[in-house]
């Protein structure tokens, strides 16, 4: 187990080190790139080497986090601080290296696995970047412009842009203050949650022509072949934010989402509403997850795939 | 001209009267209606009897605005107020004929005509709800949690929950004080936003079938034919939201809806980034709105109107 530090705690851990390697989670999102480079440029402010590192290269819409600021010059870390990462495996294979090695972990998983030395973890916040925040200010570091944008960027892609549930009044609140700090939340919006590629379009399209609806349409499964994406040219990056789209139809209480691998196996999402348990379906299948949203792996066929998933889905909601 | 108030006049004006009709505008929204719906709330709360009215029917979505609210009984109305609506014709035809007889009109319209004799305008404020949480307040009257539901409704709604340019940090504290309130704003999101009829879900589907692109993808357009809106089965209320799509796409400047009308015409919604002006292309076509999202009506068939519109997107931003 990790030793819990407070935020206090943890300023006084970082004001004390220098040579500061910031990792981040693989398929790396808002919220750990906003947590990453607003930590960065903050223990910058206060003359210290620090840089930022994630084993996949950062998309192309993210380049805002970090344009304007140096990643200090490479340096041998005296200390190693991992945000927004649960589990060390996370960390992904180009910073496997690290695994055993994290001194500290910045995080809102209530999963985290206590992989770190230290560990300061809220799992009440939306975000890993509201805590990033809380540490800055701890810091005696002003928040600028940059660091408000990396930080408004955290919030607002952990919470759907404030649409999900774990967006409470301090998220919309410290969202608030970020955009007062001069956030341009605008054009940190229109980019996170506005441009959709022509390619993610294409797939978007194909996926809805193969949705197929059972159980009096109270379920809506929706298949991404292997062809499916190589037809559309959809990269990992396009994937994102796919697997909601069955749950969103009137009416659908579990949306179930199956991604052709290339073993000719399936990745299971699966979403619910109020009215079904998510991680009970996919518990039966041998995955986990949370009540709104979980996953799984199920042998192909695409047709045998259908069949498990809905046996699972049957036995939760009822025929 | 209307005679403009002061939020704290015009909570001393409503002070005074007594059976007051509420009117909101007409294809309702979730602004006009949350702002009615609080309104009304905060009336009854005081004694006085209120009632809201709208020329359309309300879309069963919007239910929980009035739920566990009784509408006061028939009455001559002494007080018309009008909430977040520009117009007196925007009333719609069965409440045109209290046009000429609206005592006060409360809304954040900078193209509000003063059609009211009276007139509370903010149009800093992202939403008509926030001047109406304003009003609440200086009544003296307590938001409870039904009153904070309304509020917040209204402005995730005109904000497209916290997304759009007229979001501002007041905006996100003023919808925290709501959620502090009672308001639900998880469940509130999940209707407003997330959940899609399948008319609506097949009509995108045969939409982005049908999306060209032009002007070195520069351009994107749409085509809703009669057809594809009868084969899908799509009502008024499925089509809202469509206009955005084509301007989402990566590389699209200027994105085109044309959607085919009774009479063969195309009624237009031109949406753009920073680099093209929607206005000036509508302008052209006898047309207007705003910088960034303006309409227009052109002639068919598809292909003339087309051709049109191509006309006018290159005649602003080139070739």
């Amino acid at each position: 187990m990790s030793e819990l530090l407070s935020v206090e705690q943890t300023a006084e851990l970082l004001k004390a080190v220098d040579k500061i390697l910031i990792l981040t989670h693989q398929y790396p999102d808002g919220d750990t790139l906003g947590s990453g480079f607003a930590l960065c440029r903050a223990l910058h402010a206060m003359g210290k080497a620090a840089r930022v590192e994630c084993s996949d290269a950062i998309p192309e819409k993210y380049g805002y986090l970090y344009a304007s600021m140096q990643q200090s010059a490479d340096f041998e870390p005296e200390f190693i601080c991992a945000v927004d990462t649960a589990d060390a495996r996370l960390l992904g294979e180009r910073l496997s290296v690290y695994e055993q090695r994290v001194s500290l972990c910045i995080d809102h998983h209530a999963s985290n696995t206590h992989y770190a030395k230290k560990l300061l973890l809220i799992p009440e916040y939306a975000a890993a970047a509201i805590i990033i925040a809380e540490v800055i200010r701890a810091l005696g570091v002003e928040i600028d412009r940059d660091m408000a944008a990396c930080i408004y960027t955290g919030i607002a892609t952990d919470t759907g842009c404030f649409k999900y549930a774990n967006t409470t009044s301090y998220t919309l609140r410290m969202a608030a203050d970020m955009m007062d700090l001069g956030a341009d939340s605008e054009t940190i919006n229109r980019n996170m949650f506005d441009i959709k590629s022509r390619a993610r379009i294409e797939l978007e399209r194909l996926a809805l022509d193969n949705m197929r609806f059972y159980l009096n349409d109270r379920c809506a499964i929706m298949c991404i072949m292997a062809d499916m994406i190589e037809k559309s040219g959809a990269g990992e990056a396009d994937m994102e934010g796919l697997a909601p789209l069955p749950r969103q139809i009137e009416g659908v209480h579990v949306g179930v989402t199956l991604r052709e691998k290339s073993d000719g196996d399936f990745k299971v999402s699966v979403r619910t509403g109020n009215h079904a348990d998510a991680s009970s379906i996919c518990a039966l299948l041998g995955g986990g997850g949370h009540m709104r949203a979980a996953g799984c792996m199920v042998a192909g066929p695409v047709e045998a795939a259908v069949e498990t998933i809905l046996g699972a889905v049957k036995a939760v909601i009822g025929e």
